[in-house]
C-alpha cells in the first residue's frame, strides 16, 4: 500500500505545519476552496453523473442514488458549508483553563489539533468537502477514503479543493483522498498508526465493526442509530403522534431517525390504532410485538433480532411495554447509544428516563431528529459519536481537537 | 475465560447502579474502604511479604522490589489517598454547558460516568486502591488485572476493600480483581468489548503495544515517558543543571523522569563537563553522541535505537544539537509525547518550543517531574495519557467521565 504510506508521510508533515498555521491562512484557503467548488460545479456534476450511471447499472436503490446525486443547488449547499466553517471561531490555541500553582508554576491547558485524522465513509460525496473543511479549520491534516460508489464525485471535489488550497498556500498533504477504493485499502488505512492520530468511520454497522476489529489507532465510532421513541402512560397523544411521525418519516435514511416505537400498555389500546394508521398513511411498514398485533390486526410480526436493527427505511418496530422500567431496559439492551426520546407529562418519569437511559442524546417531548451539530448550536458537524470516549453525540470543531499542558516555570524542581 | 465474562456481567450491572448512585453513598463507601485498609494492614503486609519473597527468589531487581513493598507507612499513604478521593467533588451530574435554542429546546451537556473501566497494570500494589477509588468516585465500575508479581498484595487489598464496600451498600460487582494473571487472561480482557467501555493500561511499552494490537474497546495509553530536557544556547547554567539533576535523579523509575539531555552546540563545551560530573556524582551513567564524547572523554557511546528508550534507571542519553530546530525535530521523532522541557532565557525560542513540541506537557524552565495529577492540581491521578484522544497528560476524575446531551422539549419536531 505504497499510496497510503506516501499520503501518510505527507499528511504527518503537513499536520505539523497546520498545527501552527495562522487562522487567516486557514480561512483564506477555506473561502478559496468554497469558491472553487462553485466555479467548477459543471465539472463536478459531470463526474458525479459517472457514479450515478454505474450506480443505476448496478441496481443501487433510489434512496442511495438520491444520497449520491449532486445538483447545482447541492453543490451550492456544499460550498456554503465550507464557507461557514471559515466563519467559525478557530478552536486552536484556546486556553481551556489555567492555574498558578503554589510553587509558582503557571499551568495552562491549551487546545491543539489532533494531528492527522483518517475518515472512512460511504456513499455521500458532500461528506468529502465537509470533513476536509472541518479538519482543516481545527488544524488537522486529513486522509479521506470514500466509497467506490462515489469515487468520481469524490475525486472531482478533492481535486478542485486541492488546487484552491495549494494556491492559497496550504502545505502539501493537508488533505488527500485515497484513490484505491478496495476493501484492502480501507483495512490498510486502519493500520496506519504511524501516521494517523485518529480514525473516524462514518457509515453503517459493517464499517464500524471493521474499524473496531482492525484499527490500531484510536477511533471514534459514529452514526449507527437504532433510536427509540417511548410513549409513556400519561402524555399528550397528539404531541406523541407528531413526534413519532417526525422522528420516523422526516428523513428515513439518517442515523437520528426513529427505528422503534415503545408504548406503555395502559394506553396502547387507545393510542396505537390512530398512531399506526398515521404511520401507514406515510407509507411506513409496521412490524410489531404480539400485543401490538392483537391491538392492530394486520401488523406483521417482528423477528426478535430486528429489535437491534437500524432499518434506515420506511419500516418501524413497535412494542408494547409493561412499565417505564421495561422501556428503559429494552432501550439500554437494544439501542446503539445514539438518540432516545420519551413522550410524557409526568415529571418524575421524565427525570428517570433522562438519568437512566444510556445514550448520547436523551429527549423529553421532542423528536430524535434534533441530534445534529447545527441543531445543537455547534456550528458544524463531522459526525455523531456513539461511544463514550473523547466525544459523544454531535462532533463539531472542538471535538476535532486535543489539548496540551503548557507550563511556564522559573527554575522549579520537585 | 468464564471468570472474565462473569466479572464483566456483574460490572456492567453495577455500573448502571453506580451511574445514579448518590454522592453520599460513594463517599461513605470510600471512607469505609480507607478505614478497612488501615484496620487490616497487618493482613495486607503479610500477604505482601509472600510477593516479596517470590520476587526475591525470582531475582527481581531492587528497584522493582521497592515498588512492590508495602509498609505500615505506605498503607497509611494508600488509605489516605482513598480518603482524599472521598473529599473530592463528585464530577457526575455537572452541567458542563447548556443552551436554550431558538426553537425552545433546552440542551444541557451533562457529565456522566464512562461505565465499566478495565485497568491492566504491573507491579505496584498501591495502584489497586488508587484506581478502584477513582473509578468509584466517578461512578464507574472497574475490573482490575494486576501483575502476577503483586498477586497476593492485590488480592489482599481488594478483598479488604470489597468487604467494606459491601457493608457500605455498594452494588455487587462495583470493582473486582481478575484472579487469573496469565498473559492469556490479559488479552481476553482486552477483547471484552461487550462489558468494558474503556481500557486503561498502566505499564511499560510491551503492555501498551499489546493493548494497541489486541483491545477491541477504546483504550487510553498511559505512562511511557521518554522525556527530554533541552538546554538552549542562552540560559542560566545553574538552573539548567538543577533541572536536569532533578528530572533525572529525583525518582528514576517514574514516567516523568528525564531520559535524555539535549544541549545546544554553542554552550556544549562550557556546560557539559560540569553537568556530566554532577550526574556521575549522582551515580548516573552517561551515554552520549559523538560530540558529547569529544567534550567528555570517557562517556560511552549511545546506540542509535536508545534515543527512543525509556531507561527508568540511572542512565541518561546526551546529544549535542546544532539548533533549536534540531532539538524540536529530535524530540518529535523519538519522544513518546509525555513531558518535554526547554531551559532558556530567550522568549521567542521558549514560545517556539511550547508551540512546536508535540507532547502532553511542555515546560519552560522547570523539571519534567511535575507532570502529575496532584502537582497539576487535579486532586488525584489515575495515570498520564500519552495519546491525544479523550484525555492527555495527567488524568483525574473528570477524565474518567463522559457526557450525555439532555434535551428538554415541549413537543418540538424538525
Amino acid at each position: 500500500m505504497s499510496e497510503l504510506i506516501e499520503k501518510g508521510k505527507l499528511a504527518k508533515a503537513a499536520a505539523q505545519k497546520l498545527a501552527v498555521a495562522p487562522t487567516g491562512l486557514k480561512n483564506a484557503a477555506l473561502r478559496a476552496m468554497a469558491q472553487a467548488l462553485l466555479d467548477k460545479s459543471g465539472f463536478i456534476i459531470a463526474e458525479n453523473q459517472k457514479d450515478l450511471d454505474s450506480g443505476a447499472a448496478n441496481g443501487m436503490s433510489d434512496s442511495l442514488l438520491d444520497r449520491l446525486k449532486l445538483t447545482p443547488a447541492r453543490i451550492e449547499g456544499i460550498a456554503e458549508g465550507v464557507r461557514q466553517v471559515a466563519e467559525l471561531p478557530d478552536p486552536v490555541g484556546e486556553v481551556m483553563s489555567g492555574v498558578k500553582r503554589p510553587n509558582g508554576l503557571k499551568i495552562n491547558k491549551v487546545r491543539v489539533p489532533l494531528g492527522v485524522v483518517g475518515v472512512i465513509y460511504e456513499a455521500r460525496p458532500n461528506v468529502t468537502a465537509d470533513v476536509t473543511a472541518l479538519c482543516l479549520k481545527a488544524g488537522n491534516a486529513s486522509i479521506l477514503r470514500g466509497g467506490k460508489e462515489a469515487f468520481h464525485s469524490n475525486m472531482a471535489i478533492v481535486s478542485v479543493m486541492l488546487e484552491a488550497a495549494d494556491a492559497a498556500g496550504l502545505p502539501d498533504g493537508s488533505f488527500a483522498l485515497v484513490e484505491d477504493t478496495s476493501r484492502e485499502s480501507a483495512v490498510a488505512l486502519m493500520k496506519l498508526r504511524e501516521y494517523l492520530d485518529v480514525m473516524i468511520p462514518r457509515g453503517g454497522a459493517g464499517l464500524i465493526k471493521s474499524v473496531v476489529e482492525n484499527a490500531t489507532m484510536p477511533a471514534i465510532e459514529t452514526g449507527v442509530g437504532n433510536c427509540h421513541v417511548y410513549v409513556d402512560k400519561e402524555c399528550d397523544f397528539e404531541m406523541a403522534e407528531n413526534i413519532v411521525i417526525n422522528a420516523k418519516t422526516s428523513r428515513v435514511s439518517v442515523c437520528n431517525a426513529a427505528e422503534k416505537l415503545l408504548v406503555h400498555k395502559n394506553i396502547a389500546e387507545k393510542f396505537l390504532p390512530g398512531m399506526t394508521a398515521a404511520l401507514i398513511e406515510k407509507n411506513v411498514e409496521i412490524r410489531g410485538c404480539e400485543k401490538t398485533r392483537e391491538i392492530c390486526p394486520g401488523v406483521k410480526p417482528i423477528p426478535e433480532e430486528e429489535w437491534g436493527y437500524e432499518y434506515l427505511d420506511y419500516i418501524i418496530g413497535v412494542k408494547v411495554v409493561d412499565s417505564l422500567d421495561e422501556a428503559i431496559a429494552h432501550i439500554n439492551k437494544y439501542g446503539t447509544g445514539h438518540s432516545e426520546a420519551i413522550v410524557t407529562s409526568d415529571y418524575q418519569r421524565a427525570q428517570r428516563f433522562l438519568d437512566e437511559v444510556d445514550a448520547a442524546a436523551v429527549y423529553v417531548n421532542a423528536s430524535t431528529r434534533f441530534t445534529d451539530g447545527f441543531e445543537f448550536g455547534l456550528g458544524a458537524e463531522i459526525g455523531i459519536s456513539t461511544q463514550k470516549l473523547h466525544a459523544r453525540g454531535p462532533m463539531g470543531l472542538n471535538e476535532l481537537t486535543s489539548y496540551k499542558y503548557v507550563i511556564y516555570g522559573e527554575g522549579q524542581i520537585r
